[in-house]
């Protein structure tokens, strides 16, 4: 059944993308609307990061950029600890950012940084 | 001396990144504000792009995303020829919208993808 | 006296949308700036939301996307209480929400759908 | 076939908003990318337009109010036509501007204005 | 009357800052919807710009950065020939620009320099 | 040498506007990003701010318009007690507050002026 098949496309990444704790912080969606939670893991995960012409890392990229350019900060914090937990280094986000300023201003990279570097301290000891 | 040294790093980036004919284009505005001029070449191309962490490949994936997401066409077109010419396809371009998508809405990738399409068409025989 | 229609009948608009306590949470804006707090009566409640053309719910379709597509969700969760006051579905609130997400992208429907959520719930027993 | 049923509901939904010129216009983004083409069509038309639990004319209050928020004003020309077609008055056209005018600001309300005057006047002898 | 007062304080505003060639391309508005066009001339001109407390050339400081941030470069165009109507230098302009660019990026400031400087030709012998 | 001018230029500036106690709260941006850090200093505060043909409280104006107009109101809280630091009034930031709402819409003033006054009580005796 192709439905299926989305949603458990869809599942797998965000397997691979998140926790089991972030995962679990999602859940609150589906109680609200099951219908919405449908779309977000067939549309959101399975056609969209399942497709294969690029690694999660790039993904990540994009995904990483749209959220700090658009002010999500919210997700921008679930996506960091997403792209750290697919192989991105904090180099890599760090200079993200930095590429960023010239294109969004200084005060959303400013905030994208301090965020940052919050979630880089509890991967330390 | 330093503040030439920025100048000149930026100036290599922008012959990596723009053809000719772009880059006289891009003058007018150092007719306009040499200042501000001097920022964008020595800023934003030799202090950001400059950078050794990220490839300009990469750096185009944040450039292309922000200009979509903040629907900042005119600069994406340009950005799309300097992706083709330092060597991004046309398909990871595709991907790439697509992925913003689900982030942006599709008002704006449906946009870009004419864009994209535009510019692929001039690249054909 | 023309001025005074004005101001009362935004007044009366928002004693139609808003509980006493959402109207007394609003007055510190009076003490900030009594002219600003006349604007937003006279202007905001009385010459936008007092036309007869539309509804209330039908601005409220309105209100509720815009601040949604912007992220001013402080406004959004004072705008869902009032939906719901004069005469919104959760339904609706969740299907309007859902409509968005393919224009604006998962990011902001997302969390306009967690505070929906929230706000549901405190209308339960 | 779950698939085909997604995509054969966006193609009836889009029968019911757009003329035939309208839709032939959006083609070529099918020949930009099948895949994006498919995703617009059943997901966007299909999955949320083709919903039960709001009218069309319901869900264009939304379109309108989003695409005149984000600034989208060549997809706001096609959905004003949209709107048109299935029922929506000039005047409500008009008033849903009004009402948007407090909230996202007059610039993008007058843009919006006056693309709307531009479309009214072609439905006129 | 109080709202003749308020119409009337708004036309004296808008004939200090308007040419009478602007103003007549603004009155295609009034032909759409007369009761948006009073609020225009009412709210926005009468109750706003019409307050002792700023002078003109500090209240269009506010709105070239609101319409250059917010990219409405159609409405910055029209403010940017007010601006030099009612005094500001084509320094001071330039120099506005030039402050943006931290705050909101590259992309948004170049496109504005560029409108800047075609209207200053357009000023000279 | 000209990169510590710069740097120099823009550590002044910083002083002029801010107290220890905000700067020492930016510093957390400089122990994640030393280069970050870098550029907000020489290229922010001092290529930008640093210039002569405006004063600060120009500068003031255009930073707390931008800042308003994309919603950034964490740093729209720091720079609120920059304006007053420097000079600024608080009858003068409540106007520009007023003149922005006709711009971007009430949501995102009504939020300010609740910042402002929050602010201005922590003035008071």
């Amino acid at each position: 059944m192709e439905t299926n098949n989305r949603y458990e496309k869809g599942t797998q990444v965000m397997e691979e993308l998140f926790s089991q704790e972030v995962q679990s912080g999602m859940r609150h969606i589906q109680e609200i609307s099951p219908d919405f939670w449908d779309m977000i893991v067939s549309f959101g995960f399975g056609d969209l990061y399942g497709r294969n012409a690029l690694t999660l890392v790039q993904r990540e990229y994009i995904t990483l950029t749209t959220l700090l350019t658009q002010g999500a900060f919210d997700q921008l914090k679930v996506h960091i600890h997403a792209s750290l937990r697919i192989g991105m280094t904090q180099e890599e986000i760090i200079e993200l950012i930095i590429q960023c300023a010239g294109y969004v201003g200084f005060p959303k990279a400013v905030q994208a940084m301090g965020i940052a570097g919050e979630i880089f301290k509890t991967y330390e000891k």
